[in-house]
């Protein structure tokens, strides 16, 4: 008993029937005594339709007028989903991003909320309403139509959370969970039945796609437990709080990889105070993403830099930096491509200062040439060649004995 | 030199390809030197489609929701016309209603405009901006989405003309103007150059077609100076404003017509002072739309009332007599189907007396029985067998000189 937000992503809206699907999942919590506010993000398809009418009309569509446009998108979703539940006897309200009082920043596809005026949203639960509300989508303070950018319906659900004050934050999406690693590569590969906001972001970060790192951000600073669960299957899925006590004996909680990584090496860089501020500014200015970055200094003069890219984006590192040979003043570029990531995950690690070793260990015993090495206090990332990728991982799962069943009881959740 | 505020309806925006054309004949306009305010409707389609997803919900949507689902119809338009604006290198901004400050009553599917604020349209004029303003809807006072239902665009674009005291509104539809009848039926039917605002209130209220009537007694409310023009061809179309000098000498302007008209009997009805509202309260209240009605009487104590009524709505009718049989006390319902609706329309009929006579003599030399009559100051209108319709008009506009070319100059404009 008491407030719970869900959300629904595109995949589970996609069409008349599996709204009713939803609509019966949200029945379920309602029954259960629950108030409830839901989620949902555009219809699978809707979104794409949008995108090619506008690519009829112009090649380059401002992004006000695009906010404009693709917030339609959820917008019928809320509408439909609204209907769906009335149409099983319940009362219910839908509102838009800027009725649900989602205040963002003033920038357009990639807004930042700033705050919630939740009054018309607790005044219609405290009138035994369910509550529909469109995801990705809010209102700047001079009243534009702002979108909020990848995984905005996840941050929309956790931020109306946190301000409703709300007892939990049911994420529903195609997977039955958070893994260990990607069970589409690893057959051994473990749903979690619990995990930490920082390991979680951690995952999310490193490419696991089940939620958004920003919406896990926001669910860390509010202290909102989230769960991922299947918007199909009726199982318990992975909760995100805090304090995971239950699986704390396992130092490392997931694997996380992603191939296309390429390194880059800038040879003969002066070895001055600014060198590395200098490159990296560079780069950040003209928009190039960089991952792990590593300092070699090969004499007292000049130093090597090496960083890893996504491979889509080599080209325009290498463009940016070689427009700004003169106040870079390197020798040459040198870049390695096929390559990956691959990160063991667990902040269990902050009290086990063996695991790295440990991690290098696994991957030398597989032949695994380690080419890059970046650790933080709850993870450790290596990069890999990429047709080393998969068995690095199942290596490292087998290892740190991820596979493993869990023995400790979780407690039955409804 | 001005403020222009253009109408396009769902047909002129109905694929990108069309919303580009628009957006031609919008910067026509600014070229000329105006500021020009457009409102458009959903894309053709769009409101198809969006009803079909309903219906696939549900069978009895409420009405809030299907306002809330039907208004990212003209939503999308908007963004998309201002796109195609802006690809043509021209400054623009699309609102919502909310956006645009359309305030509306807090009924769904049918609510009228209360007041419009209209500062930031104004402001955004006067940043030299093109205005592009969701059609067929508002917001109640309560922030709820309402549409303005049928013929809601044509009243938007009139209502913001008017709050923005723009110097003319231009109705863009697939037709050239309003012509004396319709030139589907009639060849020799001729396109007004001029009418008045209470001429084209009886022709929109008699089936004509090209203009809501709410969004006329706007227009005449506010002495807003119509055009009704073509969407593809660059002709003038037809002027609706309050004087109109230049055709004065033609008593009838324009014939209005419309088949698949029943007419109901109700025999022996006791002659009593309350009869008439009896009857025509009891249809109203259950929702049945009644529009020619006589009162004929027999004797000292029955009365037979007939009245005509669309004949899809004839088996309502008659279930609502049944139903309030003992109220009502009535002797038997008769009645006619297979009846169509004539009238003539013409303000200049005010002072000349033998308008309707000379009516009744075309058609009897027709050999056209007329069935029913009805008559107000600037109309008289004719119920007669469906299959003289056509005939009726054809001899009703030669009669009354329709088809004489214009002789009158008409002030050319832009």
């Amino acid at each position: 008993m008491g407030i719970i937000v869900q959300k629904f992503g595109g995949t589970s809206v996609g069409s008349p029937e599996r709204i009713k699907n939803v609509a019966n999942r949200v029945i379920q919590e309602v029954s259960a005594g629950n108030q409830v506010v839901v989620v949902v993000s555009a219809m699978g398809k809707t979104t794409d339709h949008l995108v090619t009418l506008a690519a009829e009309i112009t090649s380059k569509p401002s992004k006000r007028e695009m906010d404009m446009l693709l917030s339609t998108g959820e917008q019928i979703s809320i509408a439909l989903l609204s209907m769906a539940i009335q149409e099983r006897g319940f009362e219910s309200v839908s509102y838009t991003g800027w009725q649900a009082g989602i205040e963002t920043e003033a920038i357009h596809s990639n807004a930042r909320i700033e705050n919630i005026q939740v009054s018309k949203v607790s005044q219609s639960l405290s009138e035994g309403k369910i509550v529909v509300v469109a995801g990705f989508q809010g209102i700047s303070s001079s009243g534009d139509i702002t979108t909020l950018g990848r995984g905005g319906s996840d941050t929309t659900a956790v931020a109306l959370a946190a301000a409703l004050k709300a007892d939990k934050c049911d994420i529903y999406t195609d997977v039955t969970g958070v893994f260990t690693t990607d069970p589409r590569y690893v057959p051994t590969a473990r749903k979690l039945q619990a995990i930490s906001y920082d390991e979680m972001l951690e995952l999310a970060n490193l490419g696991a796609g089940v939620l958004h790192p920003r919406a896990v951000e926001f669910a860390k600073n509010f202290e909102m437990p989230l769960e991922v669960r299947s918007s199909l299957e009726l199982e318990n899925g992975t909760i995100i709080e805090e304090e995971v006590s239950v699986e704390k004996n396992l130092v490392v909680r997931g694997i996380a990889f992603e191939d296309q990584i390429t390194r880059v090496t800038v040879c003969g860089l002066p070895n001055e105070l600014h060198t590395l501020s200098t490159i990296f500014g560079t780069l950040a200015k003209n928009g190039v993403n960089v991952d792990i970055i590593i300092q070699s200094t090969t004499n007292q003069n000049q130093t090597n830099i090496s960083f890893s890219v996504k491979t889509p984006d080599l080209h325009d590192a290498i463009a940016v930096l070689e427009n700004n040979r003169e106040a870079l003043s390197f020798e040459e570029i040198q870049h390695e491509t096929g390559l990956a990531k691959v990160s063991i995950v667990g902040s269990g690690m902050v009290s086990n200062p063996g695991v790295a070793a440990d991690m290098f260990q696994v991957l030398a015993q597989e032949n695994i040439q380690v080419k890059m090495v970046s650790t933080s206090e709850i993870k450790v990332s290596t990069v890999v060649e990429q047709e080393n990728m998969v068995k690095a991982v199942e290596a490292l799962h087998e290892a740190f004995n991820l596979s493993a069943v869990e023995e400790e009881k979780v407690k039955v959740r409804s």
